[in-house]
This record gives C-alpha cells, sequence and structure tokens, in this order.
C-alpha cells in the first residue's frame, strides 16, 4: 500500500468516526505504528488532522475556498523587444496549459514606472506576481516588495544574500556558468588573450562572476575589459576594441549580442579578419545566428525560465508558506557557430 | 482540499466513469481549472491518465499493464544518523507518491566505500541517482561522474562554478543564507562581537560565507572562528569558547548543533550563564530543541531537499536532456527558542 492511499485510508476513518485512537488505526490499517505516526505528521502538517494524546480528530473547521474561475498572474519585463519575448512566450505557454490568465506591464528599464505598472497589475486583481526589475534587487526596494501583498517570484534577478529580495522565490538564468563555458571554449581552442566586452545592465557583473571564474580556471593571461554604451559600442569603444586586437587579444566574449552584431560591422571596417584574427563568443543568443558569419553564442534558457517561473508562482499561490523559498538556477548552454576558431 | 486528495478523487472518478470531462471534473470537486489541469498532467504524466480533448479517461490497456514501479531510484547519503534521516525521509515520501521504488546506500564518509556503492546501485538496475558526496565536487570526481551513465542529481552538494559536477542537476539547502539568518538574528538583540564555531565539514565552508556576508552587512566587530573536532569539542577546543565569552563575545553561531549541545555542557561546567552570558544560535536543528536551555537554531529544509532531488530526478529521467540543467536552493528557516536574548 502507497503513501497516498494510506493517507486516503486514514482521512477517511477519522471523517466517518471524528477522531480514532493510533493503536486501533495502526492495528486495522496493517502498518507499524512508525509509519503510522509518519503518515499522522504529514497530514497533520497540512491541517487535514489535528493530533491529540494517542489519536487524532479532525481540524477546526477552516475558512471555506471559494472555487476560481481563473487564476491571473501578473508579469512585469524591462523590455519586451529584447530577450524577454522568449521568457514572456515561455510563461505564456506555461500559463495556458495550467489555464492561468497572463497579464504583461513592461517598464522600460524605468523605476517610477516599474512601481506603477505593479500598482496597476495588484489593482487589476493579479493573484501572484513575475517580477524582472529594472535593476538588481537591493535595501532601497525592502519597503516596497514587503507591501506588495501577493507572492512573487522574481525572474531573471539574483537577490543579494540574506537581502530584502532574498526571501522571494527566484528563476533565472546562471549567467556566470553561462559566461564560463563561453571563455572554457575559447581557452579550449588555445585563445589565451580574452577580453570581456559588456554593457552596463543589470546582467553584467554576473557575466563578469563567471569570466573571471574561468580566466583562474584556465591560467589565461590578465584580461582586459571593454565597455559599451547603452545604445550601442560608439566609434572609440570600438576603436578600443580593435587597439586591443592589435595589442594581442585573440578572443572576445560580447554582452549583448545586438552589440556583438555591431561589432562585427566596426570591426570588419577596421579591416580586422573575422575569425581569422580574432575569435567572438555572443552572449544571450538572440541575434548571433544572423551575424556574418553566424556567431557562437551563449544561449541562457529563457522560454525554460518563463515556464519555470509560472510553475513556483502557482505552486506558491496554492500552497502558501508551507513549502520553503525556492531559488532556481537553469544553466544556459553554448551554440558554436563559425566565429571561433582554433588560436595558432 | 490539498493535492493528494485531489489525486485520489480524480483517478476514483476516472476508474468508476472510464472518462470524465474536466468540466465537470472541475465543477464536481469545486477546484478551478488551472488547478485541475495541474492535477492533470501531473496524473497523465505518470501514466495514471490518459488525456483526450476536454477530458480524460483510463490510460490504454497496455500502459496498464505496464508496472508502475519499473522506476528504482538509488539514493548514496553519506550518513543515516544525523542531518540525512529527513532528507532520506523527504525523497522516500516524494519516490512512494510517484510509485519509484527508492534503494539507499552509506558511504560513512568513506570515498572508496561511496564508489563501490555507487557501482552496486549500478549494477543493481537503478534508473538514476540521488548523491550526496562525501565532500564538495571538484576536479578529481570529473571521471567517475561523467562515467556514471544513468542521471544524477546532486544533493545538499555545491559543485564549482564550471566544475566537472556543474553540469549535474543539483537540489540544496541555501547554507548560506541560513547562517545570514542566524547571524542577523543575533545583531537584532544587540550583539556587535558574534563568533562562528564549527566542525571540518563539507558544509562548514557555505556556512562560512553567509555567517561573513551577515557580519559585513551589519557591520559586527571583527569575527573569530572556533574549530571543533569531528568528535565533538575537546576540553581545549571548549575552553578557547570560554576564553572568548570572557574576552567578550557574546554570540555564537555552531555549526552543528549537536556539538552546541555538547558545547553547553562544557560552558555549563566552566561557569559560563546561558543565555545571560552568552547567546547561541545552533545550526541545522536536529536536537537543539532537546537542549536545556532549547537552543534558538536555523532548520535547513532537509524534508524538502529530499522531495524536490526526487522530483527532479524522474523528470529528468523522463525527459532526458531536453530541459536546461537545475540548481534549486532551498531557504533554512530561523526557529528561535530560549538560547538566545538581548544583550545589554
Amino acid at each position: 500500500m502507497f503513501v497516498e492511499q494510506r493517507h486516503e485510508l486514514i482521512l477517511r476513518e477519522v471523517r466517518e468516526r471524528g477522531s480514532v485512537r493510533l493503536a486501533e488505526l495502526a492495528e486495522s490499517l496493517g502498518v507499524s505504528m512508525v509509519t503510522l505516526r509518519r503518515d499522522v505528521e504529514h497530514l497533520a502538517g497540512r491541517g487535514l488532522v489535528h493530533r491529540v494524546h494517542g489519536g487524532i480528530t479532525l481540524p477546526e473547521p477552516a475558512q471555506e475556498s471559494t472555487p476560481r474561475e481563473t487564476m491571473t498572474i501578473g508579469m512585469l519585463v524591462p523590455a519586451a523587444t529584447y530577450y524577454y519575448p522568449n521568457v514572456i512566450r515561455g510563461a505564456r505557454e506555461r500559463a495556458a496549459e495550467l489555464g492561468a490568465r497572463l497579464v504583461l506591464g513592461v517598464s522600460r528599464y524605468d523605476e517610477a514606472e516599474e512601481r506603477m505598472q505593479v500598482k496597476q497589475l495588484i489593482n487589476g486583481g493579479v493573484d501572484g506576481l513575475l517580477l524582472t526589475l529594472t535593476r538588481q534587487p537591493d535595501a532601497s526596494h525592502a519597503e516596497w516588495l514587503s507591501g506588495i501583498g501577493v507572492p512573487a517570484v522574481l525572474v531573471e534577478r539574483k537577490a543579494e544574500l540574506g537581502g530584502a529580495a532574498s526571501l522571494l522565490d527566484a528563476v533565472a538564468s546562471d549567467h556566470p556558468h553561462g559566461a564560463f563555458l563561453g571563455v572554457r571554449h575559447l581557452a579550449e581552442l588555445g585563445h589565451r588573450r580574452v577580453a570581456m566586452v559588456t554593457r552596463v545592465s543589470p546582467t553584467a557583473p554576473r557575466i563578469r562572476e563567471g569570466f573571471l571564474a574561468a580566466v583562474r580556471a584556465f591560467g589565461l593571461d590578465d584580461p582586459g575589459e571593454l565597455a559599451i554604451d547603452q545604445d550601442g559600442p560608439t566609434d572609440a569603444q570600438a576603436g578600443a576594441v580593435v587597439e586591443a586586437i592589435r595589442g594581442g587579444v585573440t578572443g572576445l566574449l560580447v554582452h549583448n549580442d545586438e552589440d556583438a552584431l555591431l561589432l562585427v560591422q566596426h570591426l570588419r571596417v577596421a579591416g580586422v579578419r573575422l575569425p581569422d584574427e580574432v575569435s567572438i563568443v555572443a552572449y544571450d543568443d538572440e541575434v548571433a545566428a544572423l551575424s556574418d558569419p553566424p556567431l557562437t553564442a551563449v544561449a541562457p534558457p529563457k522560454a525554460a525560465v518563463g515556464r519555470h517561473a509560472v510553475d513556483l508562482l502557482v505552486r506558491r499561490i496554492q500552497e502558501g508558506s508551507s513549502m520553503p523559498g525556492q531559488h532556481l538556477a537553469l544553466l544556459p548552454e553554448l551554440r558554436v557557430r563559425d566565429s571561433s576558431i582554433a588560436h595558432e
């Protein structure tokens, strides 16, 4: 007899008789007291029975749960044109499978807009929120987050250890792992001088973490880091990359891969031969395959992040605080294309 | 109504009637379609029902005749007397709910024994493994892990970024978070000099990480760290703790909590008054409640770790590499008892 069956029989017994002694129950079910106590603990933990000395009773009448027509999930993303369309697609698919409704808000990386959108979603009656904040959550978010009033899952954001947001459930791509994969690929191809090219973004520190870990792990030369503006590489920034290549850098990890495309155009104009003079690994894999040559890229599991975030939120809405907080990291994968070759 | 009851009622209904429409089922159970679809997906994934348009039927006879307990999960733990009994309980319960068989191996923190046990489990035909290695996985595990040949989930172990084991699925308590909670509790009570007392274990570095993060976050005085032997505190080690207290330390985070119990006895003999002279937070919450006074303790979600590890392994066995690797961290909670009081 399996656990579920036993639980069902125990519940039936206590429902019919109001209260049951454990010794009798063990005998009638033909199980040991150890097994029975474990079952009772399980059922009591879920509020299905109430423990009294030597036995169990029905729990006090709980609040009536009214059946709901549908569950509504609010989803706030900073942008709906880059990266997030795939996260949204995953969330939308999973919500549809579960018959839940997904309502989207976009903050356009504006914090005032973000709080306004969340307020509107909550006033609209969402049962829970998927939150991709405009920046990594810190102490300044504490009061706001604690007052939201519905369950929330952080998406593609990493709460500071012990910080205000660390008690929230979270689902995110493991970007340090992804960056590590990209640099390892270049190291295995024989590249010793690898630089990271990155724009300012909430994700950049996490990519840097993986980049530096790989540089250490494979004993690469002290790396440079080259900055890129929010609007893509300026002429001066692209010039700095060309200079680095002329100075001996043979591998680049470029975040994000829209920038990688623009950078490739700059490099071509400057006469840098790809991939002969420099190997490139793009990060994000949004448009990397469309470059000429198609770019090797690290692909975060965006749709899976969306799917798992919906799963976790629905479970949290249904089960409340009875389950421990969860932080789920999903591993990116490397997609090797034509922009990375062995260093002679 | 809780998950298990619903599943049982759904199965009963479909067994009695052969097929049921989802809309009717939702109404008769008084649950939302969202909840029902999730239940049906769960049951269908386990071959207990078959989905048809708008409803469910009994599975095909061919599937029905296939025994459900064909899946066998091997579980290797370093010890079955401390901490792991609760992880095992969670795993066992979840395996039983899913109709899988769980086979246990114990390595007794011996690496040769560990490899032997894994070999035996694999030769015995397990479909997947839950692995709590005797120490944190590193490069020395790479070859062995890659040759195991069945899906494996790391349990209560943290793979190094980009290391051999980092591609494995993993489920673990978030020990840095737990240690942070313990130190924050002491800081909020006004303690400024807090020391960590720890034994050598695979978990110690993760607890140290959370301890140091909290010391930084709350601007506590530079902390000491006091070591404890594998067999509990020696007289000299307990003496060092007493000395630290005489020297102004007013708070202790003690890992593990069996050691905390022994330490409390040493302190009492030395004339240290608890909790007046020193507040103690134990880590693990195995026996902390049994101390006199009952010890405040950080409780990792052990059973939930076991449950989620089984869930993840079963999904991985069923879905193969189509889903991205997952690293799940579950948050510990703080249980405040009588060993921690405000510092005057």
